[in-house]
Formats: structure tokens, sequence, C-alpha cells
């Protein structure tokens, strides 16, 4: 902006002063400054760039103040591995290879204790085996003579080498040995090869095992002991906050408490009261909500999956800790998220349905309305009554309950659907005329095309208390795999002999009642 | 399976011999042969493992034997490094630290030209810089005093490592140079430190930059010249994978020509004829397709998200090679993913709609199924013109004839769906009552919740149409910014300025239309 405005301001003075035909020696000066104007320009838009960027880095570092504390752990790790290089005695402790150490530090510290786990293990177990395999070869090449030496190494290496990366493509061994292979690979070269040149291989070898050690060593202390980051604990959250966020989208609770505007609110007015923050809300209310962002939510629940397959993976490394245990069912965590993604499969369709041009007429907006929103709502109970149960890894006693209202709704629902019919189908014999209510009047005067978006909506809403009741079934089986504890603090195993479950607690409709049937 | 089977016989034989009492030495003799079955039980089971794993690999191979070359791309390059080993002048040459030289191709070879190049600019360029750097923190240490050297050092390291982690979490740096940011740590922290141990620094960084120059120059000769895999030709072919996937499962057209099953079908029929592949033909038709697998294709869609994003990332690495130019426009090819995968969300729904047990009534479905099986199939074609544009990145002619073609269905759709209601609407009037066809009959014996599956059905497919579109927009894009070709081989801005397209080409309704009025 600033050189623009400068450059205006030029012309305008040259203008006034050249008075017409000699212009040379103002052009010159104009040429002069506007260089320098050109040069401070650049400068502060450099220098705002750098603000900005200086501004993004700031704004990160002050949302997830844990990133900082990672950099200041690199940065303790690999002060502390560098006490091998200032002390005298550990310097000459290693044999002056202390930059293995050093390296060790830099390629294997990740943000979380199941990433660097995972790598250290690796490193370790494949620096151990390839060093022996390398040993090996040596012996054999050695054997063969000088001149067919550097032949039987090259021809190992190259086959070493190949398998080892070609096992990289093999899914089992990729989701477990991925980095092991490559550090497989760059030992085993090493060493092998080495051995060409380096008279005390096994001196040589030795240090590089002990320092990796070292530096495996110092790592994982400092991972797990300063500030911890615990991937299993992180994809727990994860999934938390996923479910809270589909919960937000598919809310349909109210609203604007004083300002309602159609009478056939009232009802669900009288109930729990918050903000209009779910689509299906939005829509039948016609009243944008304050926050679209979280109406959105659901989209974080859609691009999740990478970030959760790869927290699922390193969180298999993980010891016991906080309420999880070393084999604590990560993959069932894979499971609910893809469960989570179907019902957002169907929130998207849903919410192309709201964001058409309002076409759908108002009456039967306000028939369907209290049954969509109910079922709108209810989904959206069951869904962050699971996110509870999983926040506290403590079974609902009233999970069926909320499942069975679900249940109600999508009955209700449906009723209203068919009453919509009595009025509109034909076929529709006279003894049931008699129920017609005052909606006959109501509806009188609207065209089959401005049903259609309506209930293409409070179908495609069935469809999604179908499929969070399919959540529902995903987090129960992590209750069982995880050991969930039951209301009253005991773990399920434990009390699964002496507690009969009372089959009046659970409503008609509910998941078990449809197995048991 | 086979130890289970053995221990059985084994039980049998011991009673038949044993005869009642005296059981001991039997069951001394049982005990060892059980274990004898036991050990044979496990090896055999271990050989089962290990053919299978084998068979895996095998068939990974197989299936893509562009992974087998990579394999022995890698052993090549890595043989080709250990010369630096086997050849005295050239181990001298390098002061003996060929092992940077190893270490490089290890840790930089990817399977494709992106990754690599990627990889080895980041290692070169963080190299140089972080060499530098080490430099003057070395030589404002050195002028501190032996006392403070380490000290001065030890908190240039912190520093520095801990800022260098920390931009790794910043986007735009992560993108660009996530791993140039970890050389850089790796190189600084070896040089600054070292240079309290190493007298002769400057000839240690020295032999470090050249090794690693040598190592990533290898390695990018190796990946560009033997059997190259191109990143952004592997995104282009994703691309359009997807797109045939997508159109597979929208797909419509029919079917088992020698035994349709309903006379509706018949005008259907008359046209392009394939097997029933899509969903909604499935639905309509009532017989599952030979292929469930094509209907699944969506799910491709869905999932490469991530695959998409690496691959958009690394691409931009690639110089110009093939049809693709240096400054080939990849974030599109993620924004049309976007849009594929829209397409695909209301594609699950429709599954779901169509999976559901069949409660439609077959009038309705007869009514309504040519005009959605046109829809679909017209979708279909649409993204199928788009895979042939973007495979052969020529703009097609004919693609605003097929958008308005799909259009044209919709509409038709949407009318079929007013003479549904023509039926079932009380407030038609009478003047309306004399366009009544025989449909009439066919539907009097419907009820409303019979039709609601299929007009969701309907309303869905004309969601997807609308998503078609916004598809075709993202490839016009796609066009406009890699300046694609027209049909007579002359690209679009060449030829610009010389010819105006007569407007009776594009029928009413294609997206030029809509954007000019």
């Amino acid at each position: 902006m600033a050189p623009v405005k400068e450059g205006f301001e030029g012309v305008e003075w040259r203008i006034r002063v050249a008075d017409g035909s000699s212009v040379v020696p103002v052009s010159d000066i104009g040429f002069a400054r506007k260089v320098w104007l050109r040069a401070k320009g650049l400068v502060s838009c450099l220098g705002l760039n750098v603000w900005m960027f200086l501004k993004k880095a700031w704004d990160i570092g002050a949302n997830d103040p844990r990133k900082v504390i990672h950099c200041l752990k690199v940065g303790l790790a690999l002060t502390l591995v560098s006490l091998f290089y200032f002390m005298r005695p550990l310097y000459d402790g290693v044999g002056g290879n202390a930059m293995w150490a050093v390296m060790t530090v830099v390629l294997v510290f990740e943000p979380n204790v199941g990433a660097t786990l995972y790598k250290c293990l690796n490193r370790m177990f494949a620096t151990f085996l390839a060093g022996f395999l390398a040993f090996g070869v040596h012996w054999i090449a050695s054997q063969s003579g000088d001149r067919f030496e550097p032949f039987v190494v090259g021809a190992s290496v190259f086959l070493l080498a190949s398998m080892a990366t070609f096992s990289r493509f093999i899914p089992s061994v990729k989701s477990l040995f991925d980095y092991g292979a490559m550090i497989f690979i760059l030992t085993f070269s090493f060493v092998a090869v080495s051995g060409y040149r380096v008279d005390k291989l096994f001196d040589f070898a030795h240090q590089r095992i002990s320092t990796i050690f070292i530096g495996t060593s110092l790592c994982i202390l400092v991972i797990i002991l300063v500030c911890p980051i615990w991937c299993g604990q992180e994809l727990h959250g994860l999934t938390v906050r996923n479910m809270d966020k589909l919960a937000d989208s598919l809310n349909g609770w109210f609203f604007f408490l004083s300002r309602s505007r159609s009478l056939f609110l009232k009802d669900m007015l009288r109930t729990s009261v918050t903000t209009v923050s779910g689509c299906v809300a939005q829509y039948f209310t016609n009243i944008k909500g304050e926050d679209d962002k979280k109406v959105q939510g659901y989209k974080c629940v859609l691009s999740s999956k990478a970030s959760e397959d790869s927290m699922a993976n390193f969180a298999r490394w993980e010891p016991s800790h906080g309420q999880f245990n070393f084999r604590h069912p990560w993959k069932q965590y894979q499971k609910i998220g893809a469960s989570m993604r179907s019902c957002a499969y169907c929130i998207e369709a849903l919410n192309s349905c709201t964001n058409k041009e309002n076409k759908a007429a108002e009456s039967i907006k306000k028939h369907l309305s209290t049954s969509c929103l109910k079922v709108s709502s209810t989904s959206s109970s069951v869904i962050r009554e699971l996110a509870e149960t999983v926040k506290k890894m403590k079974t609902s006693p009233t999970i069926f309950m909320f499942v069975g209202e679900m249940n109600r709704a999508v009955e209700q629902l449906r009723n209203d659907l068919k009453s919509l019919s009595r009025l509109l189908d034909l076929s529709t014999t006279a003894e049931n005329k008699e129920h017609e209510t005052p909606l006959a009047e109501a509806t009188g005067s609207v065209s089959f095309m401005e049903i259609i978006p309506v209930v293409t909506l409070a179908s495609i809403l069935i469809d999604i208390a179908a499929r969070t009741e399919a959540l529902v079934g995903s987090v129960e089986e992590l209750a069982k795999l995880a050991d969930f504890a039951t209301n009253d603090g005991k773990s399920k195993k434990s009390e699964m002999k002496d507690k009969i479950v009372p089959d009046e607690e659970k409503p008609e409709g509910t998941l078990e009642a449809v197995q048991r049937v």
C-alpha cells in the first residue's frame, strides 16, 4: 500500500513544478526518489511479512503451549547429549563417536511418546540385527580372498538393501517396522562396507551400538519424564472431541428463548434450551445460528482419518499410562472413527438439503419440525452421552434410555410422515379420515414439490439415527474390550457374575433389546 | 489345524491300548508324543505363516512391479556409493568420510522423483546453512575463552534446535522444509559441537558437505535415469482413476440385455448397454450386479485425501516431465479431489437409501426409474468425460453437451416428481386433472410411506447432479490453469484471440451459460 500512495504524491508534485516542457531534471529526481520509495516499500513489505509470520508462529505457540514445550525438550535432549563432547571422560568413553548419539537424538525425537518409542525400539533392534548380519557377511567376504571381497560385500549390500526396502511395502511390516527397515539398511551398509577399510571392525560396530543405545535412552528419559505427550491419550481425546463436534452439528435444541418466532417451537422450548447450533434447527427456525463453526464441526470428523490411523499405530508402543493399559484396544478407536465418519457423510448430505433455497412449504416444515428436531436432538444426545462414556471410561447406565428416546423420536417422525400421507394419499380409505387434524387446512395449498425437501431431510435424519445406533455398537465394543468401569466404579468383568441387569431398566427398541430378539 | 487333529488320534489310541487302570507308561509315551506333535504343529504352523507372508509379498510385487524396480534402484544406488569404499582414490578423496554419502543415500532415496528431490534439495540447502551458522557460533565461542566455550556452544545448540523444531509446526514451513529443518538441527549440532574436539573444523564441515553432495547427486541421477516414477504423473493418474471409480459407482446404464425383467427398462435398453454396476441401477432392477466392487469404488475416493495431499506437495519439486511443466497447477488437483469427495459423500447417502429393505412401492419405482437412471447415468457420463479430459489434457468439446443432458435429465426427474404429486396432492385444481395418465391406476394402492424412499433417492440424485456440476467447474479451472489443449491440438491461450466459440454449440443449462446470465 505504502509505495503506491507515495508514488502518486510524486507525480502530483512533478506536474506542478515542471509546468509543461522541461521534464528531464525532474524525471531524474523522480527516478531516484522512485527507487528509494520502491526500496522502502520492499523493506516495509518484507518487514510486514516477517511480522505476519512471527505473529502466526506466536499464535501456534499460544494455542498449543505443548508444542513450545516439545521444542524446549528437543533443545534439552541435544544439550544433554552434547555433554559427550564437552566432558573428556565421556568423550573418550565412546571413542570419539559421540556424533552417533547426537544423530540418534535428532532423528528419533518425536513430539509424542508413542512415536519416539517406536523409533527408539526400531532403531535399537535394527542396529543389533544389521550389525550381526554385517559381521557374518564380513567374515565370509574375508574368507573369499582379497580379489573377491568387494564383490561379495557389494552383492550382499545390493541384495539385503533391496529386500529390506521391499519389506517396507508390505503393510504388516510397514506399520510396525518401517523405520527399523531403513535403519537396518543403514547399519548393514555401514558395517559391511566399512569392514573393507576399518581395521577394528568390532570396535566400530560396538561403538555405533553403544552410542545409539545412549542416544535412545536419553530420548526415552526426556520424552517420558518432561511433560510427556501420550499418543494414546491424544487419540482418546481426539475421539471424544470429534464426538462432541458431531453432536454439535446435529444438535437441534433451542434457541433464542426470548425471541421464539413460531408457536410450534413452544413445546421444544419447555425442555432444555441452548443455542441453535445444529443445521436442522437452523433449517426449521429459518434463523442462522450465531456460530456457524459449530455446524461445520462434522467436517473435522471427515478429515481426521489419517491422524487417527497414525496415532493408533504409535499408541501400541506406549506402556501403561493414566487410565490406559499397555494392551488398550487402540484399533477399536479406528472403528469408532469409521462409524463417526459414516454419520458425518449423512450430515453432509443433510447440510446440502438445508442449504438449498427454501422451497419447502412452511406449513409442512411446521408439521414435521417437532419430530425432525426431536430426532436430531436425541441423536445428538446419544452421541454426547457416548462421548461422555468414552471420556470417563465408564459405561453409561442411561445410554439405552437415550437410544430408546431416539428410536421413539424416529417412530414419531415416521408417524408424522404417515399423517402427511393421510392428506396427500388418495388411497386412504374413509375410516381413516376421521382422525384428520387441523393439518388438513394447513397443508391445503401445498404442492408435492414443496414437500420433497422436508421429506428428504426427514429420511436422511432417520438414516442418521440408524448410523448413530451403529456408533453405539462400536462404543459398546470398546467398553467391552477395554473393560470400562460401570457406574458404581467396578470394572465390568469383575461384576459380570454377581449382577443381573433388570430388563425393565432398558426401554424397548434399544440395541441389546434388538439383539436379544 | 494339524496338532489338534493328531492330538485327537493320540487320545483314541491310548484308550484302546491302556484298557482301564495302568495308564502311567502310556501317558508318558503320550506326553513325549504330544510334545513331538505340538512341536511339529508349531513348525508347520510357522512354515504356513512364512509361506503366506511370502505369497503376500509376491502378490505385492506382481501387482505393482514398479515397487520391485524401486528396491533394485535402492540396491544399485547403495552399491554405487559403496565404490567410495572399494576404490582407494575415491576413499582418500573424501578423507575417509564415505559413510556420510552412504547415509545420505539411505535416508534420501524415496520411491518417487518428487519426494527424493524434496529431500535432496532440503538436505543440501540445510547442510550449507547450518554449516555456515555453526562456523559463526564456533568463532564466537572460541573468542570467549576456554571456560565459556562449552556454555556458548551449548546455549546456541539449545536455542537454534528449539527454534528449528518449532518452525516445523508452522504449516507453510512444514510443507516445504520439514526435512530441511531436521537436517539443519543435525548439521548445526554436529559442526558446532564437534568444533570443541575436532581441530580441523573446516575440513570436517567441508567433507560433510562434499559427501552429502556426492550422495544426493547419485540419488538424483539414479532416481531420474532408471525407470523414474514421477509424483505428478502419479497424482494425475490417481485423479483420473478416482473419477472413473466415481463414474462406475454412479453408472446407471443397463444390463443383462437378454434378461431384462421389466418393461420400463425397455427405452433404456435401446441406448448404450453395459452391466448394472451402479447402485441406482441395482436398486431399480432389484438385481444385484455381478461386480459389487465397482459400486463400492467411491469409497476409494473417500479415503484418498492423504495421498493426494502428499503427492501434490512433492510434485511441486519435480522438473518438467512428460506433459507436465515445472509449474503445473498441482494444487488444483487437490481441489478436484475435494469436489470428488463431495460427490462421494452423497453417493454414500444414496447407497444407504438403496441398501434399505425395499419398502418402496414397485409402481412408484417404475414411474421414477427412467428419469432416476437417466440422471445417474448422465452424471456418470459427465464424470467419465471429465476423466477423459484430465487424462488427455485436452478440453472436451462435448462436455457442455453432457452437462446439458444431465440438466435435462434433472429437469425430467423434477417433472416426474411433479406428476407424482398430481396424483397425491389434494390441492391440484381441476384443470390439471386432464393431464393425468394411466399412472393414476398404477399408484392407486400406494401409501405415502412407500413413496418416501424413492423420493429421497431422487432428491439425493438431484443433489449429486449439482455437485457433479461443481466438479466440472474444478476441472474447467484446471484446464485454464494448466492451459489444456483444445480439440484441434492448440493450447487454449494461443487461440483465445482467434476463435469465438459459437453460442449454439453449448446447449442451455451449461455452466458457462449460467455464468453468462
